[in-house]
């Protein structure tokens, strides 16, 4: 199944994206995908009632606007460094266990929606990843167990300004977290479509050219080494969200090193979880 | 007013405390203290109706368990390195801007609820912290206005496990975000309460000796200043919560470090804010 979440910033309802493009307005099934949604059974009663009722169930037009497809989360852990030609990038050594950081949830629009370039900013810059919606609370999981604790997978541009980030006094989530800097979807593909996290082709364009094209193959720690080790730390609720890290090819490796600037359009796709674009703008109050 | 929450832990209700120590159940008043209670008019208009129904209003038993005394916010901003003593117990610069971190808000618990030390850990630390509760939107907010945006103070204990934290590659976070790493109240002070947040006495003992012992004055970045600074990197959401800094005297600055074991018991106050006692236990399954 594919979720999906429609309407205006702020008043989303939710949906489902079929196979042959249909979206079909499901907001008289589920009231929201959110945390108790995603902890509970609601997921596979939703999937029977859609199958007996995809002929009745009201449809969603093609121009009307796709949010985040889930409900603010509790948290978006973020993983550093997860690619080693990023990291080389990056003039940062390969860790030797996941780098974590957060990012604001009041960071996240929806798919294509503008990412808007913060006050003060000259190296706002991209990041196409993988990203994993958790679907049943996670503390102290073993490896072997950590798939269980997903319900899905959802592409997230990761948007980061690099000045915030690293010359600003320290830790990341300064750089990680203005408005807008968290478009993700265009739709949550649940566990059961994505048979390999670790094989997925994933890419970014900027204005026409591509920069990232790499596959989840060459993830250092991988989807389920990521979710245990997490859960080590701090507990993952339904609906959280983990971003396992960018490929090589952001702005900040290019030589000279180029950043987002206002009329930039940004492109990016993972396989089987869709595509999204973003028009980039600068602040104006 | 005094702002709390009382009950069972993920059942608790919204009650008021008295300047005598009578605590008032107000869930007839009021659903919640959640984003949108601090984000509208409704703290003046429950102001109001408590002071009109002050003799009616159903007791809350001084038996009956304190939870943290709003609900889960959007994030938990916390500040580093922001009294000049601690920097150099941590071995660390004065920083020039602010540094900043997140705290998991699944770390939040009641004030007098135990600390639970995580599987793994040789390192859990003390952190006495004066935070903010924000009670109005706020981005690109200047200095001047920043009290506007603030509801009210609360003590917060900011638990920290330093080999997570500075040993194990990198961000704070992941060392700062275990279950039961953020007990927070008694209660929040309504900013009218609090004259003055920068000249505070705020303290903590562990098993009663006295090892934080100091006052909001020594802050680097101001409560002013923070509000304004952190609104530039992020939208700041009603009901979040700043975490300002701890002093000196944690248990990684003493010679020889010493850090907290199955049995301490960690006491801890600011001037107005009242105090908060936890038992500290070791993680059993």
């Amino acid at each position: 199944m594919k979720l999906i979440r429609f309407g205006a910033e702020g008043s989303e309802k939710p949906g489902v994206l079929l196979s042959d493009g249909t979206r079909l307005d499901v907001s008289g099934l589920v009231a929201e995908y959110d945390e108790a949604f995603f902890a509970g059974d609601a997921l596979a009663d939703l999937t029977s009632k859609v199958a007996a009722q995809v002929d009745t169930l009201p449809k969603v037009e093609a121009a009307v606007r796709l949010g985040a497809p889930l409900a603010r989360p509790s948290k978006i852990v973020c993983v550093g460094l997860n690619y080693a030609k990023h990291a080389a990038e990056s003039g940062m050594d390969i860790p030797a266990e996941p780098v974590l950081f957060f990012k604001a949830t009041s960071a996240i629009v929806g798919p294509n929606d503008d990412i808007v370039i913060p006050k003060g900013s000259e190296k706002t810059d991209w990041e196409v990843e993988l990203a994993i919606v958790i679907g049943k609370k996670a503390s102290y999981v073993d490896q072997a167990d950590a798939m269980d604790h997903i319900a899905g997978y959802v592409l997230h541009n990761d948007v980061s300004e690099r000045a915030f980030q690293l010359e600003r006094s320290g830790q990341w989530v300064k750089g990680k977290s203005a408005d807008t800097f968290a478009p993700i979807g265009p739709f949550i593909a649940t566990r059961d479509e994505i048979s390999d996290p670790g094989n997925l082709r994933l890419w970014l364009k900027v204005n026409g050219e591509m920069q990232q094209d790499s596959d989840t193959s060459d993830l250092i720690f991988d989807v389920p080494h990521l979710v245990s080790y997490i859960s080590q730390y701090m507990t993952l609720l339904p609906g959280d969200i983990i971003s396992t890290g960018t490929p090589f090819g952001v702005g900040m490796g290019l030589k000279p090193p180029t950043y987002l600037k206002d009329g930039d359009v940004v492109e990016l796709g993972i396989d089987g979880l869709g595509t999204s674009v973003q028009k980039v703008k600068t602040y104006k109050k």
